[in-house]
């Protein structure tokens, strides 16, 4: 549906989501790139986890930011960046999961404003339970 | 300002941090704690940045989540559990620091509903900056 | 997709309604209520803009925030009321329009808490176009 | 605290709330304007309550977000317009009050964003109850 602005969307995506670390130490990788959707998976592991065994609502944000900034990031000009200015997430559920999913999609793309929407689901087998629900806003430099 | 229902709140809001591997994976540490207010405290690493070398949002949000979720079960009854139901963060500036720290408060203490705000300082020596707030709601259980 | 507790729903939703002065005084009226569904729809009026001549924000507020109330009601046990803890709105373009439309589905429905999202459009003669977007938490009482 | 870019800050922060319509229909005045700091009260009024007879949320929330923007409007540069991004609004208690006043302050001012907090508070006799907390984005346009 979205139009991107820049070609070489999918690659500047690619490079940008290798350089941030945070993913790396999640374990987290690209699973889906289109324009104005990111999709990105992780493990689950005890290394991120919150006094009950589940994984931490940061964790959990975090694969939702970075999705969520990365669906943004699709849809910008050759040659800018995308932060975030702020988003919200709503925890439905105890993020229980072999491994999680975090798929975001651009809801308004502005010059200057984007926003977006994503979905953390935990993943057991072949079964998906919704964790998370996020709202964010970002901006193109 | 806020009266403790549990005398041990100290004790139980240090046992349920130190359960928390999340914290221990981002070197966390409990800077304070009393009734209705705790801070955490970590050091940047280079683990947990975004792609421009900067602490990622998910690593900001996950010591202002604990904070407050800290600050809240401080005012929680003995034998109860608190946990997220949501949380809004604003990325005030990027987070640069030699390390990082969350001052979370307790804005209102319902008998379910707790809600919390919290601010992250970035420190580089003895300056301070202000690079997100956090707004959040907190169910006992 | 939803399956109501309590069989009068649509009923205790629209007497619900009907004492909401604020939204008689918006001109408000509901056009659809069905499990975990209720569209609220006002007509623009003047009496409510904001300084460039569009709807305020906090009208387009208010029938995101009854939409997605009267959403999550109609999910509720016989003899319970439900009350919005929290709400976030992304108003995604300045709010024109002859009327308004605010459509707010339940994305999860707990014993206690309900989270909502709703999409508000502004419509001018056949053509809708996206002014806001919301994500709110519910308490049942 | 804060240095306005404008020195009319006050009378175009008074042009502007007088053209706001919304305003003038819930009653509301400007209480205070200074450099990032905007307070705005109404008194109670049956017109705009919700199902129980309280004040409506989308009421509470439209003092709050015209505090704020009025808030971020007076550190905003001479020529330019500020409009709401987004809000996040926390309602702490059922909005009881003879009247209710929304009292915003800038947490941050970049020169595109703006970020702002609000307080509303609902006043019986000499009483105040804390009634919402509002965390808001603007943009200067």
């Amino acid at each position: 549906m979205w139009e991107p602005r820049n070609p070489d969307f999918e690659s500047v995506v690619r490079a940008s989501f290798a350089r941030q670390q945070h993913m790396a130490t999640l374990g987290a990788e690209l699973r889906h790139v289109s324009p104005g959707h990111v999709h990105i998976s992780a493990p689950f592991s005890t290394a991120f986890t919150q006094q009950n065994g589940y994984w931490h609502a940061g964790a959990v944000a975090s694969i939702a930011d970075s999705a969520s900034g990365y669906a943004a990031f699709s849809l910008a000009e050759a040659g800018t960046d995308v932060l975030a200015v702020e988003f919200k997430i709503n925890l439905l559920a105890p993020a229980r999961g072999e491994s999680f999913v975090a798929e975001a999609s651009v809801v308004r793309a502005g010059r200057t404003l984007i926003v977006c929407r994503a979905e953390v689901f935990g993943i057991v087998g072949s079964t998906r339970s919704h964790v998370a629900t996020m709202l964010s806003t970002l901006i193109v430099r």
